[in-house]
């Protein structure tokens, strides 16, 4: 990275931008709406306010002096994204534009109508794919976007040099960049990113009508599938909003499998069985096959592991020690998983290792004292 | 744990739980209609294979001999545990008998019909709610049900000498019982262990329909919604198709919800957008209190936790070096996730901790070099 970067929205994102930018000794400036954010930002080392830049085209003047940013990041929320561009283009004539929105085609279709072709060129749609449960500038880190996928969105209006410069941000930041078209990011993350946020909020708010004995019961399994239901409501209204069109398909096909699904119940339920059976089999086979396509770690294209399954006592170091064991085996740990028990002060530790990896490990943990499940 | 049992149906479960009987030191006699699989499970060591069992009423004559058992665990699949539980209460006039099946009301309510209230009384339903993606005798372990919850589910006729015996069985093999009406554990499955199936088999079955670019987005959210879409087709077939009443009733109310969330994302797409936004962030909403309700680890009650995030290299031993360090500030480990990177040799790893040991840890780990993120 060369260059000046103005950071518009110093939110959790915008400011993990700056902050990355500075450990790479690029001159950061800083501006939000909010004043406490963006001197959050600035206390935490993201960079320096900037009130007017130099560069900045002002009731149609140019401010002068040095400091025109060489790119401006638009890391504000979803909903005002679209309208921040098109003033940023307008105001910095001389800078390439990005944005961070997690859905694409609206933001591009609103540039290109507002921005007339000279400024659109400017532009390249951008989705850095990394977040955390907490938001704001205090919760941002320089590497946020480390090994995180960051899609580009160039339209068809946009220049190749407008490209390489957020490309060249992206991967300075650590991230590994997909080049898409807008509407074909906007269909992934509909049934990647969008469709599961549903999925778990609509069976976590299914616990509300359950009594505390029945949601006792819950295992590793609605654990996991309810895990990002805690995401924050605000921001996935205007997500969901924003890509309403395509979330609205996925969730059609959805909703009538579910109906396929009632149509076999409610037959069950009536004492006819004939080829109901049948169909739920085919719904749970159908998720085998989709589950099966979701890459394995680092983005390698599905690989095949092994497991090893051991018995721990749940205090202090027994797990380290399990994992030193490992090590001192000689054997990467590709993924750890610890099985929450009720009641119970042992835990199940299931250990991902490469296939080749697994029966040296078992030997070697029980030769050890260990208990391995077989 | 005294007396004798017999394990009809030598599975995973069953085998489990022949092993964990005689590690108690338990006489555990096997059968199975499958000669391979009773066989290896009697390699295993889970016990002795019966054919005819002394003090079984055969054409109404009571087989002379010792060896009468005194309790019976059904372990058959959901679809034939009626007919062998009545058989099994019919063969050992002196034995008390449970089942496994994960849908209760099915199984007691044929019971109830078939049996008699004199031999219903010796009958407990049971539903220990353990399981593995593996199954089969040679995936059985003793510990299977440490710490697992076991669900007893009494009929009107059930005697409590017959639920003393099954309650007896279950602590002696480490599980946590819980004692409910059968109606109430086949709604409480319902929405803790079958709609998630569902909303996950959904969710992965979509994924077919999108190319390979799109997969390569996917993120943990997905891979956590997703994972138990890996679950056998036909045994889900059962358990949806026997509690095909409470689960048809839960998924009618997610269809409901998604018909309203669909009718808030096409005004959106078709312009219209007032008030529809509330609507997607009340589903949002629903599902964080939702999601609130789910018991923490060790069934607990809902527990607070601290989190603390390090960046580790995939590179062998690191994370064992990492734990290590955590037992060494004598912290104890509640959990820990590992976050897996698109591309990147980085992982980030995140260390559940109580309240009070977040910040001495976060200090001991940045003092030693580590990286924390904020």
């Amino acid at each position: 990275m060369t260059g000046r970067v103005l950071v518009v929205g110093t939110g959790l994102i915008g400011t993990s931008i700056a902050l990355g930018l500075r450990r790479l000794g690029t001159e950061v400036l800083l501006s939000d709406t909010s004043p406490t954010a963006v001197a959050l930002a600035r206390d935490i080392g993201a960079g320096t306010v900037a009130d007017t830049v130099a560069g900045e085209t002002v009731a149609g003047e140019t401010v002068a002096g040095a400091g025109a940013p060489d790119l401006v990041v638009v890391a504000v929320p979803p909903d005002v994204t679209a309208a921040v561009v098109v003033d940023v283009l307008r105001r910095f004539p001389g800078a390439y534009v990005t944005d961070v929105a997690s859905v694409k085609v609206p933001v591009i279709g609103a540039v290109g109508a507002a921005a007339g072709p000279a400024a659109a060129a400017r532009f390249v749609g951008g989705h850095p794919m990394a977040g955390r449960e907490r938001s704001g500038p205090l919760a941002a880190r320089a590497d946020l976007f480390q090994g995180r996928p960051w899609v580009l969105t160039p339209g068809p209006a946009t220049s190749s040099a407008a490209v390489a410069a957020v490309h060249a941000l992206a991967t300075g930041l650590g991230a590994s960049v997909a080049t898409m078209a807008p509407a074909d990011h906007d269909e992934a993350v509909a049934l990647v990113s969008h469709l599961p946020q549903v999925a778990a909020s609509l069976v976590a708010s299914r616990l509300r009508d359950a009594g505390e004995a029945a949601v006792g019961l819950a295992g590793q399994g609605l654990r996991d599938v309810t895990r990002i239901a805690a995401s924050d409501p605000q921001l996935w209204a205007q997500i969901l909003g924003a890509n309403a069109g395509p979330v609205r398909r996925a969730l059609e096909l959805v909703r009538d499998d579910i109906d396929t699904l009632l149509g076999a119940l409610a037959a069950l339920d009536e004492g006819r069985d004939v080829g109901a059976r049948a169909v739920l089999a085919r719904v749970v086979a159908a998720g085998n096959d989709g589950q099966r396509l979701i890459p394995g770690k680092h983005g390698g294209g599905p690989v095949q592991y092994a497991y090893v399954g051991v018995l721990v006592p749940d205090r202090p170091g027994e797990v380290a020690r399990l994992l030193a064991e490992v090590d001192a085996a000689g054997v990467n740990l590709e993924d750890i998983r610890i099985e929450h028990s009720l009641g119970r002060p042992t835990g199940l530790v299931e250990i991902t290792v490469a296939p080749a990896s697994r029966d040296p490990l078992v030997t070697r943990l029980t030769d050890h004292g260990w208990t391995v499940v077989p």
